[in-house]
């Protein structure tokens, strides 16, 4: 069973990183999301501040108001959400609004991210699981921050 | 010039107060916002969780997103929020990010306000104000739900 659990994680965190990739080919910090229910995609996002001018375009933030969408919901209880990177607080705090209660993320973000900060506002039902594919995940965000920086 | 600049922020926060008006009459949670540049609105939202279905959908982060869009930069340095009650970690995070560094709110929220948990996060550049029109912006929540109890 944790074997199939795992390959699940993998193969979802997979589906985000392909958007996350799709993220650094348009010179977006490359992170993505995917909101899952009952094993079937129903929401995706990656990062498009730049695109969009818009500093509240992340990943995730695109796809949880994607997955309410699909699911006419507000409340996204039953959805995991797989994220490539450690969710900041602005996106954190989407997760508490929206009662997801299952985040799986790639690369932990100790700088920025909303675990290391606000662990306490989550209750014991939020579980969250990290290090699911986090060497790409991380690894193509060292890139796209080393691109940038030979840019500069 | 104190009092011109007191007059001014109860001036933009009746604006803001205008908008979490609307919200209650439309069964929201009543807090509205606007984004203010150069002495003009540029983005204004209220909250719009039920309508949309949407749990990302706070006043703060319409506003923030429209002012954006008007000025088609995802920074707001020179901006000033208004909102009618202090914002959440989420529109916190995202007045991080859009580089929010003046923001002025009526009333407190001490349970899920970003202040009381993380003002460290902020730096030393944000300025912010609380307590304008402070009564009828608390108030009005409680009024909300009042009802909503009674509803129930």
């Amino acid at each position: 069973m944790m074997q199939q659990s795992e390959n699940k994680h993998e193969h979802f965190m997979q589906k985000a990183f392909a958007l996350a990739q799709q993220a650094f080919e348009e010179g977006e910090v490359p992170v993505g999301a995917v909101v899952v229910y009952n094993n079937r995609i129903i929401g995706k996002g990656y990062n498009q501040c730049e695109r969009l001018k818009d500093a509240t375009a992340h990943a995730e933030m695109i796809a949880i108001t994607a997955a309410s969408e699909f699911l006419n919901s507000k409340y996204l209880k039953d959805c995991i959400l797989y994220v490539t990177l450690e969710p900041c607080m602005m996106c954190g705090g989407a997760i508490y609004w929206s009662q997801l209660n299952h985040i799986i993320y790639g690369a932990s973000d100790p700088q920025k991210g909303c675990l290391s900060a606000n662990k306490s506002l989550f209750g014991k039902k939020t579980n969250w699981i990290s290090g699911i594919l986090k060497e790409p995940c991380s690894e193509l965000i060292n890139q796209f921050f080393s691109l940038q920086r030979e840019i500069k």
